[in-house]
């Protein structure tokens, strides 16, 4: 595992520094990753709590590290050594992967000193604002897609990582395989992919090129039938040899459109596949494809079965950034909790003062989700009562609720260093989501102009918060 | 270092297995890199070559990989045997990091065996879409900027090595610095950063935590004023922990703002730090930054002397992939040639066909570029003659050039697998760029509606290229 643990900006450094010398630098802190709501995301499907794990338990400066921290000539000796023994004792407490989750939650909470509160935010942004963001673009361009999506975008993918792990968040979106090789063998989830133009180009024409691929993979034969010109040669020539294998005993797998309009040509080559008795062959297209164009071709009726998503999937093209962010919410002396907050002009910007837990109300009649709820940690939700929401700025906006039930939505991930959950199958991230999501009305999922999912504070959660605002600034 | 041989689209080792199977995996074949135009992009930085380097230099399967490959079904054990065996043996050809590049030019030429040519295009697409892409943005930035751009993007890039690569593009672009301590030492670059928010909120009010971060810092005291309110308490707080620094010998470095108006609240505090004598105190800015609000603020006479950029640069948010592409231009038999084309319905999708090399033509009187010429490898351009310039589309567009220099943009990368260029410090790549942009007329590189600079075709090219479309769609 590569030890990444200069992967940190370097003002959580310095900042450790300050804290060292003012004898600061062990006191428990408590900080909480959280995003803010943009016009693009309705929802967010969590993803890179193992990463942070992984991350956590293997923190530690090598001797490299604090040979080149030293070069920079500005930590002090006593401060590299403390460095050089330091590893990450605190509690992390998140959602699990694949849990949906909305703005101002907070989906991770790291309790720890000071210092290792500090050095760990970087990286754990990192994670989690990448895996999150892709597994949300995937889970939007599948919902468009009704399934069937495959991630091909690796070579537009910002740097391996992005393409590794991109293709990880995907999969937890619900994408159903993965082009990359690499992310196939690290996770174990399905890769696929045949022949680019450069197969058919290498050959004397078309018909050889599919010829040779159809001796190579007679049991798994999808052939590319838009390098020189789609209905007039590449479908025909795929049939042709569709035709052969059969007189093999086998059956084309199908064909991939990869250019040209993909509503048009998928609906023409399905009706000539059929025609020659090819009903089986299945379309797959590729191209430039997201949630938007995905949603408008089958409006039109495309007949495509597999649609394979590159670019705009593994960059999140049109949100290249979740913005997810680390704010401090309480320190403790000894055992006293000082709730901390971060004020702004801007309301939406001012924090949630505190440690604090966020469950999901389900109405119990229906099983569907009403509102998600932000309590202070240790706060009892007593089903048995009925329960009053409001909103957390408008807060004459206001209903009761009954007959519910209230789900934590976090647990442990790390206990004093330990990483205390265990690693599951990425298919199981992607079934929590599917499953989560089956608990939501579609209002609330809808791709343009949601409705709002409600996420608001407990009675006590809110007093604190109007307290530390009311008694000033802070300053 | 990671062995990334995985790091690739199914699909490349698919052929692999077909060419494999139909003897045609170890002849010579020619691909190229190269990228169209976008609205966004005039011109670009190329980036990443080194990464190329070294990924084609540790390029093999593990005893793992190829237990992996087994699992999967597909490859026969003749194929995976050769496969383990599997070393980059070919050549490549590319620009210089660092050198201004432009759409269709190819930066980078894989000549090859077959099966090793196919197998490694998705990872240098990666390497090199990405940092491309990066420095392209920077470069950008820092335009508008003037300099005093430091790179902060690393909680918001797409990974870690996003954020690595990142980082490492962003001062090839032109950056001066990061906060990316990884990169920092991995790229030996400078790193920056002193406080954020958190630090602030610690401590019992805003100057107590300027008043302990200047003990510990007093020859490095940048201080984030805008925690609770900038003008009201951040600025005259740092005013009064200079003045302190002042009277124990020391100079306050300067400040820093985060948030609100930047042209408002810069303007008001350098008048602020001015009257209080500290005309030397820099004032930072950062939060959401990117060349056209840079351009924007120094417009209404912003007082900021360095800008810290991050989302938008490490995410190159407006254009998040580059979109270069990998195509086959030639394979040989034996010594022979045969080039190849891929058509194309879109004129300018229609590849340049054949092994190639790349000139840019200089004005002998002004030392300015005219124009990129690509020509057949092996062209001779002659100086002393006129050379006559054409479009490569609108041919009647022509143009006679004398009093030219004409110098090869690109040079051998690797030579029968082993690198042949020695790596330099990335302050040698920024130079080359910063030295090759003032080379150029500044109409070429205008942030809007920018002068198109000419790519244009030699006749030999222009003949072969016009002769294989015409010769039909190569079926």
């Amino acid at each position: 595992m590569r030890n990444l643990t200069l992967l940190t900006d370097l003002y959580e450094i310095t900042m450790g520094q300050g804290y060292f010398n003012e004898g600061r630098h062990e006191k428990l802190a408590v900080f909480d990753v959280f995003f803010r709501p943009n016009k693009l995301i309705t929802y967010s499907v969590a993803a890179g709590m193992e990463q942070v794990a992984d991350y956590l338990e293997n923190l530690h400066f090598t001797e490299d590290d604090i040979a080149y921290l030293r070069s920079l000539g500005c930590f002090s000796e006593e401060y590299l050594a403390y460095l050089a023994g330091l590893r990450f004792t605190g509690d992390v407490t998140s959602v699990e992967e694949g849990e949906m989750v909305f703005p101002y939650e907070p989906i991770l909470t790291v309790k720890a000193p000071m210092i290792q509160a500090q050095l760990v935010e970087t990286a754990i942004l990192t994670f989690v604002n990448h895996q999150t963001l892709i597994a949300t673009k995937a889970a939007k361009i599948v919902d468009a897609a009704g399934g069937g999506v495959m991630e091909f975008g690796l070579r537009r993918a910002q740097g391996a990582d992005a393409g590794i792990y991109g293709a990880r968040a995907a999969m937890i979106g619900g994408c159903v395989g993965t082009s990359n090789v690499y992310a196939g063998k690290l996770f174990s989830v399905p890769v696929s992919g045949t022949m680019a133009h450069s197969w058919v180009m290498d050959f004397e024409n078309e018909l050889e090129a599919f010829r040779a691929y159809a001796r190579s993979f007679p049991d798994n034969c999808l052939l590319l039938v838009d390098t020189y010109d789609t209905l007039r040669s590449g479908v025909p020539n795929a049939i042709q040899v569709f035709k052969e294998l059969r007189q093999r005993g086998y059956e084309g797998k199908g064909i991939r459109l990869d250019s040209g309009d993909l509503a048009y040509l998928s609906k023409r080559a399905r009706k000539m596949l059929d025609e020659a008795g090819f009903e089986n062959a299945i379309i797959c297209a590729s191209g430039d494809l997201d949630e938007y164009s995905i949603a408008s071709l089958k409006e039109q009726g495309a007949k495509i079965d597999s649609w394979g998503v590159g670019t705009k999937l593994i960059t999140s093209a049109d949100l290249p950034a979740l913005g997810g962010v680390y704010k401090l919410a309480a320190v403790f002396e000894g055992d006293k909790e000082i709730p901390k907050i971060k004020l702004s002009d801007t309301t939406e910007k001012i924090t949630n003062p505190g440690e604090k837990e966020v469950y999901r109300i389900y109405d119990r009649a229906t099983g569907k989700a009403i509102a998600d709820y932000i309590v202070r940690a240790g706060e009892h939700i007593d089903e048995s009562a009925p329960l009053e929401l409001f909103h957390p700025v408008e807060t004459w906006k206001r209903m009761t609720i009954e007959n519910f039930t209230a789900r934590n939505l976090r647990s442990p991930l790390i206990a004093g260093g330990k990483r205390t959950r265990t690693s599951e199958p990425l298919s199981t991230y992607s079934e929590r989501f599917k499953k989560e999501k089956s608990r939501f009305w579609e209002e609330y999922t809808r791709r343009d102009m949601p409705h709002i999912y409600k996420v608001d504070l407990s009675p006590a959660l809110f007093a604190l918060k109007a307290d530390m605002v009311c008694r000033g600034k802070g300053k």
